[in-house]
């Protein structure tokens, strides 16, 4: 624990200094002012993180953290448990989604398993299983402190390697059958909001299967009550394996000054606990784009996070962060490869 | 103009059974059913538009139409006309966003001055000059029947050696002081909404100036009383020759069966004149992005186009279309290259 509460206390505020030099240059290149939007804000923004005013990005990743969940037993999803591994095994072989699109926008796939409910094996796997999935929250705590700890540190130590190999910016990615419903109670008792607000219909569950799904969050929250003034509390209680893996991915890439793009929302329930566990971290998130699941939105809203993308994903594995990279990476381009008025000889405005 | 209709006579519906084939595909894959939303969309589309169940993209382009608008003289721009040459300059010598985000994306940037206020030369530039712009469409229509022929086969041509060359996907860009100006103008004449609701603030005017543009706009219809049921008359009385040379493009690229995506207000103005000659255009376009500019929004609910990115930009070029097109690349990569359950042994739901 001692190592995640340092980690924490050594995030910082972003760089003023390499900021407004970045905000500078926006202002001489050829364009009219603020006319590039939300490219000129990421600019700006990981001109900051970096301290650098003209960043580059050489090397990027996504970490997909595989968990299953022991909530599934209350019939909340439309897949089995099952899936999980099945799927962590399509990551491996290239099949899934994340793979196609990763492909696309040059980023590497780090495959970690925290808590699949199934051995797995694999020279690509990272296997870091702290357990085969999480208790049944309805029940009791989801985890022990101690496997959330662990799982923590699980996260800070993938991106550790990540950062030794050199990693520009880092995308967060998640599978785990479940994993939307304890999502949503973290939503709930984080936000305040009620339970049926922020819940949705994940990988595609029927009207009467949302109710139950809302009511068994309900219970899992009323038997469990965490403590929404302590992120370790509710993570512990009504979280995920993979959840707080990307808990600990996303602090460790605060601590070292390298921009994360966020998913959807699962990422951004780990985003939510780490931003309550450091406020600080808040200014080192992109967030990739909106997803259709309840839930995410409210969550970007208490986060003051604006998507970069909305086009109705609701997949997961990091599919629109992963998206969102090309945008982020147009951007960077955009600012340290334009002409300024003065370079170019084009008048300025009159 | 017999070169005209006959291309937009050959413009057919999409393919249904190559979209259907795409559908089918879409619902095999490993992933739930509809969860990378729009990702599905694009690819079932472009399946429609190319006749090929697993359409692919190799070359890519953004045609950038550059011309000048009399109505300048009116006061109505933030920026001298001088700027529309120094910036086809900027285009050539690569020191444009449009040049930047294009190379990140892979796309070739094709200049055509069609009807720039100055001589320019360029061994890279397409020079198929109009006219030394527009007059001012103040006093009377902004182009004769005659140059507004012209300035449509231009752009014909121009898609047409690209199409030669080989090109599965092409964006539209411009440049032209003056020209929100005369995109707004079709904007109220075309959709019959006030000009004041279709109307912006360019590359940057103050409140005062945008109450003088938008009388401006308000005097140039009065006077020429463009027939809003004749798309030909619109643009020739109150467009561009950057706009007119859009429509050729957008026309060619439909009746050669290639995807073309559409950037912000003046691209949405081309496409709105072209759509309006022949509904079955709008098929075959992508909206790539929502602008800032007041009216791009009024016309892409008016041809039922969902944006595909919202980035705050109001910069032109073709810039919100370039960006798009890494989006509608990775819609067609996830679709080729994902695994089905049945290749890769997942469970389908329950």
């Amino acid at each position: 624990m001692q190592k995640i509460l340092d980690m924490l206390a050594s995030v910082t505020p972003l760089d003023n200094d390499a900021m407004e030099a970045a905000r500078t240059r926006q202002q001489e290149l050829t364009k009219p002012a603020g006319s590039l939007g939300r490219l000129e804000e990421i600019a700006i923004q990981i001109a900051g993180i970096t301290s650098q005013s003209k960043p580059t990005i050489e090397r990027k990743a996504v970490i997909v953290m595989a968990g299953d969940h022991g909530v599934t037993a209350e019939g909340v999803s439309a897949y089995p448990s099952e899936v999980t591994p099945q799927m962590v095994y399509n990551f491996l072989r290239g099949g899934a989604a994340i793979n196609a699109l990763a492909k696309y926008a040059g980023a590497s796939v780090i495959i970690v398993d925290i808590g699949v409910a199934a051995d797995i094996a694999h020279p690509d796997l990272i296997s870091r299983k702290v357990a085969y999935g999480t208790a049944n929250m309805v029940k009791g705590a989801a985890m022990t402190r101690e496997q959330m700890v662990e799982a923590i540190s699980v996260g800070i130590d993938v991106f550790e390697t990540q950062f030794e190999q050199g990693i520009d910016l880092v995308a967060t990615g998640d599978m785990g059958i479940g994993n939307t419903t304890a999502s949503s109670a973290i939503a709930a008792a984080l936000l305040g909001k009620p339970v049926s607000l922020v819940t949705g219909r994940g990988t595609g569950i029927d009207d009467e299967q949302l109710v139950h799904k809302i009511e068994v969050i309900e219970r899992a929250i009323e038997h469990n009550r965490p403590d929404p003034r302590d992120p370790f509390d509710v993570l512990m209680k009504v979280g995920g394996l993979e959840i707080a893996g990307l808990v600990g991915v996303i602090i460790a890439a605060a601590a070292r000054r390298v921009p994360i793009v966020i998913d959807g929302l699962i990422s951004g329930a780990a985003a939510l606990l780490a931003v309550e566990m450091k406020p600080a971290i808040r200014d080192y998130l992109l967030a990739g784009h909106s997803s259709v699941e309840r839930g995410h939105r409210l969550m970007l809203e208490h986060m003051q996070l604006a998507p970069l993308l909305d086009l109705k994903l609701r997949l997961g594995e990091g599919t629109g962060a992963v998206l969102a990279m090309s945008i982020i990476e147009a951007a960077l381009r955009a600012h340290n490869e334009m002409a300024t008025f003065a370079e170019a000889g084009v008048s300025e405005n009159i």
